[in-house]
């Protein structure tokens, strides 16, 4: 029904049916507009003074309009976040650097008119023809040891990460020189699109290395996911400030670009599930029911790592997760949170933990202090590990990666 | 927000939203209701004109309201396909019969509760009050040779499918004493869901035997559900005088119960997609773009397999999928189909072939048909298979699967 499709950049009577839809769910609830336009002009407002964050639109219901993959961001990053996630990781060839460069160039153009195509209006593969609009965004990111290869201008703390304590990483399952995320309304355009991501990766000199596929709770708009843990998940993301000293950059040739670490994570819902609640909520350091800290009343008060109960003791325990993650604890620094869970059978289901950053180095410290301290790392387990450089978005006439061949 | 969830046997100011909703999406074309309740009402006003099916309504955009539980037939029949699906099988210990008989009885009993719990309007686990409403839909069915060996009173047909050629079934992913079908909006819930089903039925004394997810096209209501070779899949379900006489029953003991028959059809998209259009038609026997038959000119035209060219040939080939499909071939018989695709990983993708039938050989003639003649075999594998006697549904009061112990 193309005639019910309005452009992304503008309003139109389907979206307008969206927000009444929206609207009608909240009975009257704050009505928080979704799509990349609304995201933008989200942004563009500056600070909220609501506390939520500039991810308060996760879960909204998918609006009718196509969401444009041109911008000067990319859109896998920039819009608000979607309920499925499929991850794909490519390696490419490893023969010399000049020839993997020119692979890469050739990989990165075939993906910018592949993804262009497939967030469009009008997307090529009937099968996305369905008359609802598949609303998908992609971000795709360089891995580090390519980018040291091959001498590719990226961010200076682009780096593999350390090996933390507990980790037991599957490399078939992570890293990789190429990674594409794609997100969407619904698995069945994700899987549709990865078909012919892979395609185009593949026939331009790329080889599949891993895929991943996640999902979010239904989330009502302005309000932050939870994982299976019962875990509201997201809740001190940054507002649009914070994001401009923390996510994006660093400023110059890198200030649309952000650094993504992607872990993932396997979680013992039983275990945790058969801690009594009160412990449950000391080991996060806020309470599951409405995600205030264990130091406030509400889920956006900030938690307070210094209050103590009258015996002297925190308030949030020493060792909950929500003090060592704390942004108190590393000069204000916060990470966009955007994570999914998967399920791959009944024993392996967890979390796709996915923060954007400007520095790697910011993932770094708060997972060193988590990994030695944090009391949830009894029922929780990193699996795989990827890290990558989100490129700078592509404009209309422009390719992914233009900006790495200095 | 309890108080826009309205009775799922009445109307509700949510699910006139929702229908406005999907009002607006329609830009004035028909509108289905969707729901139980509305499904109900589909069915009870007997054949429609338009040509279209009992399952017209999948894809619909969920409403805000439940889809209870309770009932004559069991909604993961009844109601309206959903986008999304979620099996579990379950083995019983094979003891004595007669402790088999208990703890089927204890299974049942769990899942009952837990099941009409969990599509409730007030589901007990926190990760399903997310502030949208689950969807929640399911079936329970049990297997043959669990019905065999504790002489439970199910239908005649019931039996172990027999080997068709081309088979090349994993006993691990197939079969079954007990199977469980989970279907919702989301796939969150679907996970969240299946973890509570196996704990109860693991509690009561059942072996967890093998889980499948699954995903359904977007699809505007009123419209055909597309398979990942982008053909329409279900064009020819049973209207509702066609579903009492081939898809319920049979009559008396089990007239509200049905056979469900579970296959998983790995499909090679990569090479059916490699072939021209054309060809791709004839193999299916249908055009692709409108799922009109090579015979018609619309999607619901009746195939006529009698049609011939000037030269002599078949308009439909000799060797079309839907031909060898036909129910013309099979004295009119007709299975209700719900198919979902499936997608676990990028060498195993495919169909989760799922159709309800009053009499097991319905489907036994057309897939002996189809197994040596069809042209899609070269790009199909039937990977799995299982047969369940879809249980009638419980009331407020009873328990799934009163009716076996005569």
């Amino acid at each position: 029904m193309p005639t019910e499709q309005g452009n992304a950049q503008g309003s139109s009577p389907a979206a307008a049916s969206g927000i009444g839809r929206r609207g009608a769910l909240l009975a009257g609830g704050a009505v928080l507009a979704a799509g990349i336009g609304a995201a933008a002009a989200e942004l563009a407002r500056g600070d909220r003074t609501d506390g939520r964050s500039v991810t308060a639109g996760a879960g909204a219901p998918p609006a009718a309009t196509a969401i444009s993959f041109h911008g000067t961001r990319q859109a896998g990053v920039l819009a608000p976040q979607q309920p499925a996630t499929h991850l794909l990781a490519f390696d490419l060839p490893r023969t010399s650097a000049a020839a993997d460069r020119k692979t890469l160039r050739e990989v990165l153009g075939a993906l910018t008119g592949t993804l262009a195509t497939a967030a469009s209006e009008a997307p090529a593969d009937p099968r996305l023809q369905s008359g609802a609009t598949t609303r998908l965004t992609s971000l795709v990111g360089i891995g580090p040891a390519a980018a040291a290869r091959l001498r590719l201008d990226v961010p200076a703390s682009l780096a593999v990460l350390p090996a933390f304590p507990g980790d037991r990483l599957d490399p078939r399952r992570g890293d990789g020189d190429l990674l594409v995320q794609l997100c969407a309304a619904d698995r069945w355009t994700l899987t549709v699109v990865a078909e012919l991501v892979a395609a185009a990766a593949r026939s331009a000199g790329a080889v599949p290395r891993w895929t991943q596929s996640g999902f979010m709770a239904p989330t009502a708009p302005g309000t932050t996911p939870r994982n299976l843990f019962g875990s509201k998940d997201g809740t001190a993301n940054p507002d649009r400030a914070a994001a401009d000293q923390w996510v994006w950059g660093p400023s110059g040739a890198h200030r649309d670009g952000t650094v993504l670490v992607y872990r993932r994570i396997h979680m013992d819902v039983a275990g945790f599930g058969a801690l009594p609640e009160g412990k449950r909520d000391r080991v996060i350091g806020r309470r599951a029911g409405d995600g205030s800290p264990l130091s406030g009343t509400a889920e956006h008060d900030e938690p307070d790592v210094y209050a103590k109960n009258p015996d002297g003791s925190y308030v949030i325990p020493a060792t909950a997760h929500v003090r060592l993650a704390s942004p108190r604890l590393d000069r204000g620094a916060r990470m966009l949170r955007r994570s999914y869970s998967y399920d791959d059978g009944p024993d392996d289901r967890g979390l796709l933990f996915c923060a954007f950053m400007r520095d790697l180095n910011q993932f770094v410290r708060v997972q060193e202090r988590l990994a030695t301290r944090d009391a949830l790392n009894p029922f929780v387990q990193h699996r795989a590990s990827a890290v990558a450089y989100v490129l700078p978005g592509a404009g209309k006439s422009g390719t992914l990666g233009d900006g790495l061949w200095t």
